[in-house]
């Protein structure tokens, strides 16, 4: 980022209207509740974000892994800690066995680089036992939690970094489907865990992504305390919303639905219920 | 955010260079290694992010909370969950006995705004109950894991967000140290927890915040397999860039006397040791 490279010059802002863009985040009528400051390059860029899951096959630069890296690093660690790391893996065949993996979705075969976000007590077990001390705090809920959260900060600042470049993300959940296989597959030391994926690349502009709609904001914010009351009929007005967005992509579900299906049964975490057993075996025994 | 507010513009991209930022998150020596895209605004807001915690009387406004909100909600979900909330606390004794209750900290009694962000799976469980369903899939690591990623996501956009308005914002971990009063005090249903704070206000520019440095990017990015011998030696060259941080700011500790204070023993974890057992408590048992 010390000089000028023409091949990955920073993005324009999107140009849709702030509005437009709340129209397509909220619903036309709950957008127009809303009031707020006119948003500059970094709220733009946010409120635009869809998740893209087509990519071009140009590849994606070293500098643009750069400045993914850079602004991960430059959110908030929680007292430092700096608890986690990122594999980028590029190598097809590596990228397609870490696909299969991972819910065996061509998107990421497709994308050039598969970000792999990493909790990461490892490197500070090194530093401990260079000095013949131990790591017992890491061992706990508590630091299983700090880890994740952690990793999600930098995670969600190298995506937007990514987006401001003009790449397009996805946050892959599934990696999380076969922990031990994915740990050997990265050659993960003990008291490392893969938390999430991100494919990165340059979204195909002939199969483009859309604006998901979300709850209305005063479902999710709430004022000095948590208000239950709000949150049915909330929900509510969201399937409407949410069902027009689904219709239109040629889903023929509820949101209600797709959420009992994910959580209503334990068969809906399609395997990832091990998630306790296989933590313990990869060095997190979540006391 | 449909009309602009004058007196919550948002701010121009800071003006120092992006090779000082780096200089500064990195050590020069590091910085000068790293090239890549010359960083637009987004970029260089990242790029820019110090931890706050000095804060002027002023208030914020209700459009950026908005606006922050917006962000937030903007940020990915895991199958489109949306399994957060946050508590917007503005109320003076209230964030005073928040702020008790999170280590005591005065800069979150000086912030106008103190948001709390919560993992929340009561909001799906209402959902399926009024549909007489369960919600087991809630109970389990995974869950967790996702709620705690999620929050994470949200709330980095909203703190970015924040950052772009002019803002500053410190995250705060500490809100874990007494997690079931903290419920009683936000009055938090079941399968709702409190993740972490985000204290809120105009930074006070005569008690400024630095960019703090953290580990070599390439302790951090590993390319296609995790690289433990790459750890010692960054390590090592870190202790130097940020033992002079942190001589500067008047604090007489290495990164390894930092590390192993918080996570070398359990009392470390200053009573969070607890968290298993509170999360039980709250709704999460973790299966």
């Amino acid at each position: 980022m010390t000089a000028v490279h023409d091949t990955a010059a920073s993005t324009p802002a999107p140009t849709t209207s702030a509005a437009d863009l709340l129209a397509e985040r909220y619903g036309a009528a709950h957008a127009a509740e809303l009031s707020g400051p006119e948003p500059g390059e970094v709220l733009r860029h946010q409120l635009a974000h869809r998740s893209v899951r087509a990519f071009r096959s140009e590849p994606v630069s070293e500098d643009a892994v750069t400045a993914i890296v850079a602004a991960a690093q430059s959110a908030p660690s929680s007292s430092n800690l700096q608890t986690w790391s990122v594999v980028v893996v590029r190598d097809r065949e590596h990228k397609s066995r870490l696909a299969t993996l991972a819910g065996d979705q061509e998107f990421i075969r497709e994308a050039p680089v598969f970000l792999v976000w990493l909790v990461d007590f490892a490197r500070l077990d090194q530093l401990a036992g260079q000095h013949g001390h131990g790591l017992d705090g890491a061992d706990y809920v508590e630091s299983a939690v700090q880890g994740f959260v952690d990793v999600g900060l930098a995670a969600q600042n190298g995506s937007l970094a990514a987006e401001s470049l003009g790449l397009g993300t996805v946050f892959v959940g599934a990696i999380r489907n076969n922990p031990e296989q994915v740990a050997d597959e990265l050659g993960l030391p003990p008291r490392v865990v893969a938390a999430f994926g991100l494919a990165v690349g340059h979204p195909d502009p002939e199969r483009p992504a859309r604006i998901k709609p979300r709850l209305p904001q005063d479902a999710v914010a709430h004022p000095e305390r948590y208000r239950s009351d709000t949150q049915l009929p909330a929900i509510g007005e969201y399937e409407t919303t949410i069902g027009a967005f689904y219709e239109s992509e040629g889903l023929a579900h509820s949101w209600k639905e797709r959420v009992l299906a994910r959580l209503g049964t334990v068969a809906g975490l399609k395997g990832r219920d091990r998630a306790r057993e296989s933590l313990r075996n990869l060095g997190f025994p979540l006391r």
